[in-house]
């Protein structure tokens, strides 16, 4: 617990310092972390032929959020182009170093998808007005998910949710984390978005956490997939940093889809 | 030969008919186009169990090309997002019916990314200034190329270009198509793109001819990955339509950039 606890709160004032920094900032260090859980990425699949091109597969992977610098979603969607173009490219040049080339192909186009389109939508969301307070929301509700889900699931868990994905959720302990999910982005909506209607934030919220469920779930996929427990030991029992993000690579793009669509607001 | 030849003229008075066809017939064809492609993938990998899961997957895989009707790349952004989640939806869901899920995620959303993203930018690129001219050109660069590279291919062919990839593709013969892209990019040019500078056209044609042979080689690793030759039959000698459009696929999103950032223009 004690190993869970204290990065966990060394990543909540991480994230506030990093939402009060500047935009350049914020994307700088999500540039960073993208890059992180690409290697990550890189690393569970294994099927990369040498540092060398690995590096280059994690850059060419990382072009959406490099170019979503100035927030602009069509620079994000011809980035994952080019990205691709860049991986097809390499495939083509490295062919014969490869085991699998197809393989290859194949999974770094997913990594583009899955990891870097996602993510640079946490960049997008910045720049939409008061972005900043709903990136504390989706933190909130990721935060609250995760913590509700622990306790409820311990205290009256009985009934798996999704045995053979990810045999340690229960659905009781689902329902308790969609309420505290609900209940923090209520409580953070009531101090910086006092403008926000309080029951459409409060259904946005339970449908963000089930999404994020959602991608826990997916992570767990990958796991059991490729037989790898955790996708690293960077966060101590956190696991590696894909492992605490595979929540907000689904929320992000869908509050940006609620926010943009005026669904929310 | 008759057998290309045949359904070549067919292919080349369709697509002239659909160019001058409404929007929106422009994009029903080309909706169920994207989704015959995704099912020859599907096919290909063969990762999907039983044909009600298959087709929901390419219902899925689809929604970027459904939501690009008006011509906004940040919906085609979107919608790439909704395919994903829907995937990992579909995987949750029908996680004990597949031999292995994670190949199956990975594989449906990089059919996402390769096919449907891609083949949506034919739908934005409709929806710029000359849009239809512009889509004349690309077609009249892949013909151009196609068929230079067999012809100057087979006259002066010795060295190989990819023998690893595509044994019979030869250095000389991407020469040929490349010089013979750009003369009909040009042609096509004078007549329907009076304004555009005829050395910027020239150019960006050869750089689209290249990255066109690039989008061939990417389905010949496709097949050889896979070990089939040609992705369906329904175009008798053409193979499938997976392998008709595959340099498209890759052209498209790149002609839109070079429009959309003011490169050509």
């Amino acid at each position: 617990m004690k190993q869970r606890l204290l990065p966990g709160i060394f990543m909540v004032v991480l994230w506030i310092l990093l939402l009060s920094a500047s935009s350049f900032i914020f994307w700088c260090v999500l540039t960073i972390g993208t890059a992180i859980a690409l290697y990550e990425f890189f690393r569970m699949i294994d099927k990369t032929p040498g540092t060398g091109v690995l590096l280059l597969s994690v850059l060419t992977c990382l072009i959406p959020v490099l170019v979503s610098a100035d927030g602009s979603p069509s620079e994000v969607l011809i980035g994952s182009y080019l990205a691709l173009l860049g991986l097809v490219v390499l495939t083509i040049f490295f062919y014969t170093r490869f085991a699998d080339p197809l393989a290859f192909l194949i999974h770094s186009g997913f990594a583009v998808f899955y990891i870097a389109l996602c993510s640079s939508f946490l960049v997008l969301l910045r720049f939409l007005p008061a972005g900043n307070s709903w990136l504390l929301v989706l933190t909130a509700i990721t935060a609250g998910s995760d913590t509700g889900a622990y306790y409820s699931g311990r205290a009256f868990g009985k009934k798996k949710l999704c045995p053979s994905i990810s045999p340690a959720k229960t659905i009781n302990g689902a329902i308790g984390g969609v309420l505290v999910a609900v209940l923090a982005a209520t409580l953070i909506g009531v101090f910086f978005l006092p403008d926000v209607g309080m029951v459409q934030l409060a259904l946005a919220a339970a449908l963000l956490a089930v999404v994020g469920i959602a991608g826990d779930l997916a992570e767990s996929i990958i796991k059991r997939g490729t037989g790898i427990k955790d996708s690293g030991t960077l966060l101590g029992g956190h696991g590696g940093l894909l492992d605490r993000i595979d929540s907000l690579l689904l929320t992000a793009p869908l509050l940006y889809l609620l926010l943009t669509s005026g669904v929310l607001r």
